[in-house]
């Protein structure tokens, strides 16, 4: 058996409503999820740009090198500050051309008559792309190269995402295990140090502030491709919070 | 009167919980809309990127060069894994030291005796840093250059914003407008292409779909820094929709 490598991605949203603040992202959470726990994928980052060409050329370009898998949000609809197909054609030097099986898929779903200029864009991707299929809205999204692009509107996107699964390599599984007590941060914030210190190299250490019940509390997330790594971490923290004497939240 | 010019931003989210998509992002739709509202300041590019020194640096350092404020949220806490403070330090090659007026306002919100080393490690940041000051919890965000570093705590964030405000030079406000319709996006993207080539150098026109009692509709958000070619486009609009016999949505 082939043994399993990290992989990594960015997720890379396009488009003026995210950035101006009109629209709350609803794609960031749900993709990086998805990832995780379906693919062994890490999200290592993710950039919010402008409907902007050169902008989303050089983004696509930068990414694609930096990371093992681009995906992309926004900006593959009918209207004119749709871009991105014909962005990432230029990135990468490729025809901006008609994709068959897309253009067939449109017109069946549309019919000769309404399949106007508006929609007949939407079949019209760089050369070489794969479809990603929709099963919500007929218009597919398509991988070029290392980059997926599916569409912004959340509700279709999370209808496609299973169908991204065939292009991707799978990673090395990230096992998390979460921690909650009722103290504040820095009651305990040498003691994490430490056994972030002493496991630096397996496991990855988060804390997080959190109120409930009119109480401030600390979420200690530990992360790591290892299971037993992550059951020591587990053991040394519970350890360390009993000594201190702090409550833990029962979830 | 001096002029006022255009104004522009970076958000940069550093943490690994965003990334990883356990915590949702409840920042940069907040700031961005804070800006645009109260300073006439345009966010133009966010990042979401890992806790990890270089990489802050690195993207410090660009962001910093490409806009005119770059807005930090996550990794000023007591903990391990928050490093912003002292990446900013070695960004910018400054001395990583403790601020005396920080240092004073922690050990008199916690007391000398609980004042531990957790604790007053947030009173460090780089040299010549000025504090944005924090009426929730006490530990102050601070502005180095042009970076200003807020919390990732989203309810302590929202109350310290203000306080940025001081700091920041107001730019040319920019106008919106959104006309909501019952249609397909599709149907209108010829028409809206062609208003939006007709005032290509003044508006920034946007459409996004959306589902409102199970009916497909379109928001056409059209944005400018002059009032009067805003009601241009949104008169070009609304004939366009009327000549299409589109139903507009009361809003």
């Amino acid at each position: 058996m082939k043994k399993k490598k990290k992989v990594n991605a960015a997720i890379l949203i396009i488009g003026n409503e995210i950035l101006s603040g009109r629209t709350k992202d609803k794609n960031i959470a749900f993709i990086s999820n998805w990832l995780n726990l379906n693919c062994g994928i890490s999200v290592l980052e993710v950039r919010i740009i402008p409907d902007v060409e050169k902008i989303i050329i050089k983004n696509i370009r930068t990414l694609s090198k930096m990371y093992n898998y681009v995906f992309t949000t926004g900006g593959i609809g009918p209207t004119h500050d749709d871009i991105t197909a014909q962005s990432i054609a230029k990135a990468f030097k490729l025809k901006y051309e008609f994709h068959n099986e897309a253009y067939e898929i449109l017109e069946n779903y549309y019919g000769k008559e309404k399949f106007n200029d508006g929609r007949k864009k939407m079949a019209k991707m760089p050369k070489t792309s794969k479809l990603i299929y929709n099963p919500s809205s007929a218009a597919p999204g398509f991988i070029t190269k290392n980059i997926l692009s599916l569409p912004g509107v959340p509700s279709i996107l999370y209808s496609m995402i299973e169908n991204c699964k065939k292009y991707l390599v799978k990673g090395l599984k990230v096992y998390s295990n979460t921690i909650n007590i009722f103290t504040v941060e820095s009651n305990i914030s040498k003691e994490l140090g430490e056994i972030q210190k002493k496991y630096k190299k397996f496991v990855e250490i988060g804390s997080y502030p959190f109120f409930r019940l009119g109480k401030i509390g600390v979420s200690i997330v530990s992360r790591s491709n290892s299971k037993i790594k992550l059951l020591k971490v587990k053991k040394d923290l519970i350890k360390t919070i009993k000594l201190k004497k702090i409550k833990i939240l029962k979830i």
